[in-house]
C-alpha cells in the first residue's frame, strides 16, 4: 500500500509544480522544462526507495516489460499515478481560480495544432520518439550494472532537455498521466487530444521495455 | 553556540543573496528562482554539518516533530534565522540604497492581492502547501534510512521548483525568517499581511513532521 | 558491435534534441545551451559504460591519440556518430515539416558570416581552442588517476558553457558529426561553410590528445 | 611548475568563457551567471588535483591564511593567475575583433557609476561581503573534516548564485585576476576603478582565512 501512496503524492507533486510553472508563472519555457525535471529528480531521492519514483504510467510499463516490477503493481501503480494527477490539477484549479482575472481556459493541457502549429503526426512522433528514450535512459541509469547514484539527477535533466525541445511540437507530456489530469479542466480540444497522449507514451515506454529486455542498449 | 552562529550565518546568505537577485537584477523569475534553491544548496554544504543548514523556522519545527531536533534547540534555532534575515535585509538595504534612485519601496516582501493579483486564500493554500511538501522531501533525503550525499543538491534543486511555480501566486516564501527581514524595510502591505508566511509555513513544516514521524512516507 | 550502436544511438540523441531546441523552440540562447550540455550529460550515464559516449569525431580523435582507444575503433566509432547525426537531422526534419508554416530554410545548422556576423577567423579561433579546452577537460576527468562519478555531469556543464559564450561567434559546433547532419538539409551556406566545423574541432581534439599524452595537463 | 602552469589555463579558461557569454552573447543574465559558475566547477574537477583550481588571487589569499596553501606558492599563483586572465582578455579580444562592427568598447570589464548605476560604496560592500562568503563556502567544502565529492559543484554554484545578486551593483568580479585581464582592453573607466575589484576581493578572502583559521564556521 505505501508505494501506492508513494506514487500517487510524487505524481501529484510532478503534476502540480510542473503545470503551476506553466498557468502562473509565465517565466518562459527554461522554467516549464526545469520544472518538470526537478520534480521527477525530487521525488526520485524522496520517495524514490518506496515506489521506485515512476510517477508515469509509461515508465510503469516500461519498468514491467523490462523485468524490473511484478505484473500485480502495474494496475495500482498507473491508477495511483493518474490519481495524483488528477487530484494536482484540481489543487492547481483552485489555487489559480484566485487570481482576480479567474482560472484560465487552459490548464497546461496538452496538444498539438490549433495548440502549438504542429500536425497531429508531428506530436505523435515527437511524443513517441522522445518517451522511447526517456524510458531507455531510465532502465539504463538505473539497472543493476550501471545504477549511479546520479540517477535520480540525471533522469530529471532528461526530462528537462526533452522539455526544452519539444514543448513547441507537442507539449512535451511523455506521461499519460500528467495529460489526464490537465486536461479535465482545460474544456474540449484538450479532451479530444488525450488519446495520443496515451497511446504515444505508453508506446514509447513498451518499445523501451522491449530494447531494454533484449539487451541491446543494456550496460554490458 | 556554533550552531546558532551556523544558521545565522546560514539564513543570513539566503536572504541577502536571494533577495538581492529580487532587487537589483531583473533577470526574471528563473533566476531568482535559482537564487534561492542555490542559496540552500550552498549552506547544506558549508555548514550543514554544523547546525544542518535549516536557515527557516518551519524547517526546524518539522525536525522537532519528527524527531530530529532537541527540543533545546529549537527557540535558539529559530531566534538565529530571524536575526540572520534581518541582518541581511538591513545590509542589502544599505547596498541598495546606494543607486542613484535610492532604494526601492518594497525590498523583495511576500504577498498576495495587490503585490501578485492572487487572494489570500490562494496564498495560503500555496504557502501551507509547499513548505509541506518542501520539509517532506527535506526529512525523507536526510533521514537515516535515505540519507544520501546529493542532499542538500536536492532540497535546492526542491525550493527551485517551488519558487518557478507560486512566485506569481505568493511570492513563494515557505519560511517565516525570509518574510519577516524584508518586510520590515517594505512599508505597511507587506508587515500587514506578515502573518500569512509565519502561519501558513510553520503549519505545513508542523503537518511535514508529523506524516514523517507516523512513517507515512518515509523511506522503509 | 553494441559499441558502433550505442555511439550512433547517443550522438542521434544529442543532435536530435540539441538542434530541436534551436528549431521549434524560440526559448533562447540559454535552452540551447542547456540542450546540447544535458544531451551529453544523459548519454555519458545512459551508454557511457558501452562505447564511452564520445558522439563526437574531434573526442574520438583525442581519445586516440591520448591512448584511451584502441586504433580499430577510431574510423566505426566517427562513422557511427555521423550515421546518428544524420539520421538526427532528417528526423527532426520530419517533425518539423509538419508545422503549419513548413520545415525552416535552416536546420541549425552551424556558420559565421552572413549566419552570425563574425568572420571566418573567429570562427575558426574560436572551435579549435574549444574543442581543445572541451576535450581537455573529458580527458582529465575520466583519466585513471582523476576518474570521478561526476565525470559525465562536468563535461555536459562544460559544454553548456562554451555553447553559452561562442553560440553567437560560431554557432558553437565543436563536433563533425553535429554539423554534418544539419547541414544537409539547411542550403548551400551551411555545406559550403562545413568544412571549419570538421577541420577545426578535429584539430582542436588533436591538440587536447597530444597535451593529454605529454602529461602536461594531467592529473599526477 | 605544473601547478603554476594549471593556474594560467584554469584561468584562462573561467576569464575567456565567462566574459565572452559577456561580450558575445545577450542571452542575459542568467546566462553569464551560469557561465561564471561553470567555469568554476568544470575546472575544479579538470585540474583541481594539480593545483587546487584556485583561479583567483584571493580565493589563493584565503586559502594561506587559513593554512591551505605554502607561503612560497602564493605569489606563483596569483602571477599565473593574473597572466591567465590576460591571456584570456587578449584572445578574447582578438575573436570579437572579427564582428562586422568591431571590437566593443568595453571587454566585460567590472565597474560602478556609470557602469551599474550603484555608488562607489555599494560596490566596496558587495564585493568584500560576497567574497568573504564565496572563499568561505571553498574553504569549508574543501576542509579535512568536510571534503565533499561535490565541492566543485557546489563552489561554482556559489559563484552563479553572487553573480545572480550581484551582478547589477558591481558587476559581480570577486576575482583580481577577472577584472584586470579585461580592463585592459575596456579604457579609462575601467583602468582607474580596478583598485577597488583588487582590494575588496582580497580583503574578503583574507578575513574568510581568518575565520576559518579560527574555526569559527569550520566543521566540527
Amino acid at each position: 500500500m505505501e508505494k501506492y501512496i508513494s506514487e500517487l503524492f510524487g505524481t501529484f507533486c510532478l503534476v502540480f509544480f510542473g503545470c503551476a510553472s506553466v498557468v502562473t508563472g509565465g517565466f518562459g519555457g527554461v522554467a516549464i522544462a526545469l520544472s518538470f525535471g526537478i520534480g521527477v529528480t525530487a521525488m526520485a531521492y524522496a520517495i524514490g526507495s518506496i515506489s521506485g519514483a515512476h510517477l508515469n504510467p509509461a515508465v510503469t510499463l516500461g519498468a514491467f516489460i523490462a523485468n524490473r516490477l511484478p505484473a500485480r503493481d502495474v494496475a495500482p501503480y498507473m491508477i495511483a499515478q493518474v490519481a495524483g494527477a488528477i487530484l494536482a490539477a484540481a489543487t492547481l484549479w483552485l489555487i489559480v481560480s484566485g487570481k482576480a482575472s479567474g482560472a484560465p481556459a487552459n490548464l497546461a493541457a496538452t496538444g498539438w495544432n490549433p495548440v502549438t502549429g504542429y500536425s497531429m503526426a508531428s506530436a505523435l512522433i515527437a511524443e513517441l520518439l522522445a518517451t522511447f528514450v526517456f524510458v531507455t535512459v531510465i532502465l539504463n541509469v538505473t539497472s543493476e550494472k550501471g545504477a549511479t547514484l546520479l540517477a535520480g539527477l540525471v533522469i530529471g535533466l532528461t526530462l528537462t532537455l526533452i522539455h526544452l525541445s519539444l514543448i513547441p511540437v507537442s507539449g512535451s507530456s511523455l506521461n499519460p498521466a500528467r495529460s489526464i489530469g490537465p486536461a479535465l479542466f482545460s474544456g474540449a480540444t484538450a479532451l479530444s487530444q488525450l488519446w495520443l497522449y496515451i497511446a504515444a507514451p505508453l508506446a514509447g515506454g513498451f518499445i523501451a521495455g522491449v530494447v531494454s529486455r533484449a539487451g541491446i542498449l543494456e550496460k554490458k
